[in-house]
């Protein structure tokens, strides 16, 4: 047995069966080991920013991590962004560099560089592997630290040597890192602030916001008045019909404020504290209103179920009843198709038990409120703010959760960061409807142009602007192998999207919006 | 006039008067000042590595950088392949990554990352700009950085603060830095080891393979038998009817010894001692022979054509002839579309003073027989291996060269990397050709998992199979807004080709090769 059989030995006996890679000659005999053991599910990426936002979104869903193989420096390069993003949803991935063989690194061949240096920021753990008798061992302690807690990327830099000599064979997995409890004195004080009648506010993200966590917090809530509001993008949130509904922090600073107004008290569970995405000129960064003070019930990681469930005891809090959202839809829209009607249609059409990835941005004002009652379902949303993630998540999402829709809300300009994943969701037939919201532009910026304070001219303009030429999305998912169509009216998408989400396997709806411009 | 300003004002007054952008929320006010500066040309990419690889494209034909504009450590990560092939090339590029503003980063927002340490591996030169009063000047030593000799990524790291406060204005540009020269000690010593009869080889890159070097070296060749070889990938050759002829060495390992074998001495100009690109069991990484020496004539960046022209005198050589190839083309091919019959299309199609843009990859293999003796033209070719530099260079070198066709070689694994050029040469209304070789494969890597000694089954060939489903780039193409159509035979090859290439503005045509499968 070579290094790189032993290596998916051990994942595999580690629950690490699914491996998403956009390989190269360094990584020739990881591939041709595949063969050896037919437990690993490998599936082909046609650009490195697929296969890290697929394994971002199979984590997310499957709560274990999934292998990511990259082909040296300029791949992982390719597949930063989002990294960096399961970095900012502290999602398990298990990211496995291939590089050069160690004797080849001195001649500085053109594929040479340090790829270290461009990992360390992404990763929570990095190691080189250099032996192929400890590549099971080094691939045992990746899946573990990628585990975390909190999860997060835990890079292995495999060089070509190691898989291809013989090795003495595969590692044992190590335990997986349980949660920390949250020490009792901890909830005692975060009881005692929310008994004292101060205007408290909790601050909710990682496992607090499914449904556990929910229902735990709104018994809190009713006994205290503590005012409970989500992060501004979870990793992952449950929502809908029977589960208790809460407002997300909004992304634009302005509404983020006046949403922590008043509060003498913001809590934290598995989130940091709310600072606005950019700076801005003459604008805080911080958001916590000065007079507020901020306390930490449970920190990313920490089981914060357990704590919730602790502080509800210990407030005598866990016979309050819970106001759940009761099944409603909105009407299916006609007329005009725009933020309001797109998001009518979502509301009156989203099949029970749906993945929803949302990288709408602009576009997807309206769709939380007509989505409050619909049947349950999780909702992914982009932590780490770099653009490209939606599409991607929603297909690693697909992959681990073969039984259930995955709906794509899906902005045009991000959708062209990496769109190569539609391919992937042919190839693997994966149950994916992607809505583009094809407004020509990129809106949010012509938002924030103005939120800076900038006062822009034609030639600033054209730089924001999607309109010349304009993109066909139909076209291209069908150049991908995925059926795609295009609505221009409201009764138009309520069809496509109705007929779409009913019929088996990847396609599109291009939803053609009013221009920004 | 505030720093952004101020920083455009500069760059444009160094010359730098192109801009590739994707720009987002922290470089809104570089984006607005572009109304500014009406001198700087200002050009949006879809996707980072666009964006990278344009200014690229551009720097090889203007023989000055562009700058480009990226957003945070995500954008940077995103365009990081092909800075990386620009480093590689060592084509000179003005970087600019927009970053938090200065007292924003303690508050690691969602985008906050390392930016230095994934930047710093592909920048010869890296800075991060903390003053609005200095801005100019970093941009001016960012300039003078980033023509090296030889030429570097120069980095620029851009806080969003830096750019909208006030600044006291724009700096003078400074000297470019000139070529050095090349010790004539040196020269003579080389000329001592060519008249000694022993067998030599004169490796060439960098400057030396435009015509007056290549003219040189040919004399240089007639007077000592010494054999001319250019580097695997050089970044911008001349070649075709008139231009000195010479091999380029070969990619694979083993036809690269061939050419070296008996060699005794071997000479580099402006390229490193010849090393496999990447290592294989049982093979030689160092490509020299054992028995041979290896000397520098010029180093990357000295003046190495006129080290060769010094080389000419000093071995009274001025007079040999040398042999220039003829106007000579093949016959329009028929039948079968395949490696050969595509070549040969090319051959007999190639405008006048075309630029040749080369990631044709495996499906290449005939091309540069075939355009031997076709009108002068340019051949820009991945000196630095990472895969999707084809249709960004393309798109730059022809707003580099407007007046020049610009004929885009594309493989189409490689293709799905970048594709989003295309949107950008149809909003630019470029005049570039791209043939995409659509054999439906990663076949280079069917041949690289047999070279590693890697044997192969159905679950690793899977992993380099483009055939399910197929890619349709008509389709795609039509999609970003570039005309485009398929040829499955070669007469229709042949047709579709000759009428790209006399129709303005960008198009595609999409040969269906041969299945690796």
């Amino acid at each position: 047995m070579n290094g790189a059989h032993a290596l998916i030995e051990t994942l595999v006996a580690a629950g690490v069966d699914t491996c998403f890679m956009n390989p190269g000659t360094s990584e020739m005999h990881f591939v041709a080991a595949l063969d050896d053991v037919p437990q690993m599910h490998s599936v082909l990426a046609l650009f490195e920013g697929v296969a890290t936002g697929t394994a971002d979104g199979y984590a997310r869903m499957a709560n274990k991590p999934a292998a990511v193989l990259l082909h040296l420096g300029p791949g992982l390069g390719n597949g930063l962004a989002n990294l960096h993003n399961a970095r900012r949803g502290r999602v398990p991935v298990v990211n496995i560099i291939g590089d050069h063989a160690t004797y080849h690194a001195k001649y500085d061949a053109p594929l040479q560089s340090d790829i270290n240096s461009i990992a360390k920021g992404v990763s929570g753990w990095i190691k080189t592997s250099t032996d192929p008798d400890q590549v099971g061992r080094d691939a045992a302690e990746a899946v573990a630290a990628a585990y975390g807690r909190p999860g997060q990327v835990a890079t292995l830099i495999l060089p070509a040597d190691v898989c291809w000599l013989d090795s003495t064979g595969p590692a044992s997995p190590l335990p997986i890192p349980e949660r920390s409890s949250v020490d009792p004195g901890r909830i005692g004080a975060i009881a005692d602030i929310l008994r004292s009648g101060d205007s408290a506010g909790i601050l909710m993200g990682g496992d607090s916001v499914m449904e556990p966590g929910l229902v735990a917090a709104s018994k809190v809530s009713a006994a205290t008045g503590a005012k409970l509001i989500a992060e501004t993008f979870p990793t992952r949130i449950e929502r809908g019909e029977g589960v208790p509904a809460i407002d997300r922090l909004g992304y634009l600073a302005e509404f983020a404020q006046m949403q922590l107004s008043g509060l003498r008290h913001l809590i934290l569970i598995e989130t940091a504290s709310p600072v606005s995405f950019f700076a801005y000129p003459d604008k805080a960064s911080d958001l916590v209103p000065e007079d507020c003070e901020v306390h930490v019930l449970a920190l990313p990681g920490e089981d914060s179920i357990a704590a919730l469930n602790a502080l509800v005891a210990e407030l005598g809090a866990s016979g309050e009843s819970v106001t759940l959202p009761g099944a409603s839809r909105p009407d299916l829209p006609s007329g005009e198709l725009n933020s309001e009607s797109f998001a009518a249609a979502i509301g009156a059409l989203l099949p029970a038990n749906a993945v929803v990835v949302d990288e709408g941005n602009t576009s997807g004002l309206f769709v939380a409120g007509m989505t409050a009652g619909v049947p349950r379902h999780d909702w992914l949303c982009l932590p780490g703010g770099a653009i490209g993630f939606g599409m991607p998540t929603a297909t690693g999402a697909a992959i681990a959760s073969p039984e259930r829709r995955v709906l794509n809300l899906q902005a045009d300009g991000s959708a062209m960061y990496t769109m190569q994943s539609l391919w992937t969701q042919a190839r693997e037939n994966l149950d994916v409807t992607t809505v583009i919201l094809n407004n020509h532009s990129y809106a949010i910026l012509n938002l924030e142009l103005s939120r800076v304070g900038a006062n822009p001219g034609p030639k600033a303009l054209e730089m924001l602007d999607l309109n010349r030429p304009q993109l066909d999305f139909t076209a291209m998912a069908q150049g991908m192998g995925v059926s795609a169509s295009r609505a221009t009216s409201a009764e138009e998408f309520s069809d496509k999207l109705e007929e779409a989400l009913n019929t088996p396997g990847p396609n599109l709806v291009e939803a053609v919006l009013p221009s920004v411009f």
